[in-house]
């Protein structure tokens, strides 16, 4: 392949993730005037993470492998499509769709570079890595920070329970203890404030 | 300060720049359905990096720094708004109008994280570092990729020439000089379509 030919699938690859501006996540923006889309997402955490990374579990995180894996997470929701994090049904397939959107956008890319974006995502996928645990902590921390401030109006309209909201989020302990003591407190909160219900 | 409160200021911060959300840019997204925002670019820019910093000119560039620079490159613009590249009279005051934002918005960080965002911010706009060469040049490049797919629909409107977007867009060559060279095809290709006014 010639330097021009790889420059070519590589742009092909940037003007094709630009899709994924129009994935919409349940996640209301924090002004309630619309739901946020994927890259709004992904770009919120890659800043939570610059700020945050002195409260994952481990120090002296990989930083720039945490960035790369939260910039590229949810590229494969172009074709799979967002799944709201308490949709059973829709999770039960997830892997298998997301998977086959895997196949297709990252081989677009040069050979190299898709198997270096498959491994950053299968490495945020597997949560084995400290630095994909960390990752994983960020990705429930920020639409809980939303549904927070937006008075749980998501949660409410899904009748989503504490409960549940504490078996999602759960895995935030793993990558970032300090963060899920706060998150567990801005969920008693917002129970509190009936926001969210028992 | 206790861990506690500075926590409260990090995540006072991340809630502020949800606004940059609602920031729009010229730019308009590659199906032409809306422009876009200034997330949203930022988003798209941190993942060209990824891909394309082997055409920085420079080798062996800080990926790290380059993606921190990217994803708060626009933060300054909740308070100032988003300056079109040509819109010569706005670009008058735009320094001061973005001094002040970054004063108040990196002023909800602790002390030691308001001065290294800062500091990223700064030098992504004295563009003397290789890192910050290489963010500019891909600044320039993701909207003039999208003006190109769109054909030039955005250069048309705003009566915008070749001899203004390479003027404007020249900067691409001093952080990487090969995606200077695909642009200024990319830029003669629209002449030639006239989707771009000689």
């Amino acid at each position: 392949m010639t330097k021009d030919e790889r420059l070519d699938r590589q742009l092909a690859f940037v003007l094709e993730i630009d899709r994924l501006k129009q994935v919409r996540r349940q996640t209301l923006l924090t002004d309630r005037s619309r739901q946020e889309n994927a890259t709004e997402h992904s770009w919120h955490m890659a800043v939570m993470a610059i700020l945050l990374a002195e409260n994952a579990r481990q120090e002296d995180l990989d930083l720039l492998r945490v960035l790369q894996m939260l910039v590229i997470h949810d590229i494969v929701e172009i074709d799979a499509g967002d799944t709201f994090c308490y949709d059973d049904e829709g999770r039960r397939d997830q892997r298998q769709r997301e998977e086959a959107a895997a196949d297709r956008i990252f081989g677009l890319l040069p050979e190299d570079q898709g198997a270096h974006i498959r491994a950053l995502w299968e490495e945020f996928e597997a949560r084995e890595t400290p630095e994909a645990r960390f990752a994983a902590a960020l990705d429930r921390l920020q639409p809980l920070l939303h549904n927070f401030t937006t008075a749980g109006l998501q949660w409410r309209i899904h009748g989503v329970t504490r409960e549940k909201v504490i078996e999602r989020n759960g895995v935030m302990k793993d990558g970032a203890p300090d963060l899920w003591r706060r998150a567990r407190a801005l969920i008693d909160e917002a129970v509190e404030k009936k926001h969210l219900s028992r």
